[in-house]
């Protein structure tokens, strides 16, 4: 976790364009939450050409969805959220009426990585969490 | 938002069976709920042939699953799901125990459309961000 | 109900991993909950290679994401994950910083299955849904 899948339309964004919202999505979630950047998963699922409709009709709008840990300020969310919105937009010229950006709280110990539950998010328990996983990752590596 | 995901097996639906489901998907959420349709997006994921069990065995099971607004009543809900079941089920025949319907509470707050965060779902919150984003639309176009 | 989602990128398992894994998965999920198999689904969604991104680089990451009733004891979701990670792990030898494993919760009034909607996950309310479902997949069939 985080994970942020960016859901198009196949077609609709190219491999640069792909890789330049990474980059974005990882630096805003990283400076928005302090999380480091090792567990930020970005994903971009297709769907066929017409296989998506908005009001009704066949559409091309691009669908922006994160689960992110539960237990951060609302202001933390809120940054993200127009920050992954602003983000896309400059990157793909998209319609603002084509692009839905949710960002969905998921609790922490519902989620393992790194063969461990994942920490609250504060630095205290990620810091330990961290240390514990370096070790993880060693013993089993 | 709402979003509305149809997730078959590739070759479960025609164009015209997501056409017509798209149809009673929006005239559904729109006459429970009340909302505008410009916001209503129906999407359809598949998968290959053969990825998706049920009950331990290879299955053509269809998953509707739905994210919504919170803070709805339950009743509008329990509608929604019953109507998506009987459309699904009547348009393509599908077997009783072959399809699945969910429809999952978001918070307004957590997701941003048209350029702003949702409003809360009731009716002077919904008019008073419309009347932005058209706004907004305009001022951006 | 449950729903289990196993994404990878295209390539990442065979079929015959597939199959295993699916009865790992129902195994663990009946043996933890004490559910009938029958409402188990698992999903293999696939993205294109290059679509997904793990700490700003391109990755193979497997993520598992499954939707189950709200309402169980903390220690069951605990012992599904672990059950889940050790699984996948023994199955495919991926790498512990590869994986992702959530186990998300959805109450069970938000979702209908076999025309009804799904009972609380207590054996009671299980065994009345069950006999009910039964009679209305014959009068149905």
């Amino acid at each position: 976790m985080p994970i942020y899948e960016c859901l198009t339309t196949r077609g609709t964004l190219t491999d640069a364009q792909r890789g330049s919202f990474v980059e974005s999505v990882t630096r805003i979630h990283c400076e928005e939450t302090g999380a480091p950047k090792d567990f930020v998963h970005v994903l971009f699922p297709e769907l066929e050409p017409g296989h998506l409709y908005s009001a009704g009709s066949r559409a091309r709008t691009s669908i922006i969805r994160a689960l992110v840990r539960a237990g951060r300020p609302p202001k933390v969310r809120q940054a993200i959220i127009q920050r992954l919105w602003d983000a896309y937009l400059a990157l793909t010229g998209a319609d603002v009426m084509s692009v839905v950006v949710a960002v969905i709280d998921v609790p922490a110990s519902w989620v393992m990585e790194g063969g461990m539950i994942l920490p609250e998010p504060n630095a205290a328990d990620e810091a330990a969490w961290m240390a514990k996983v370096g070790r993880s990752g060693e013993a089993k590596a």
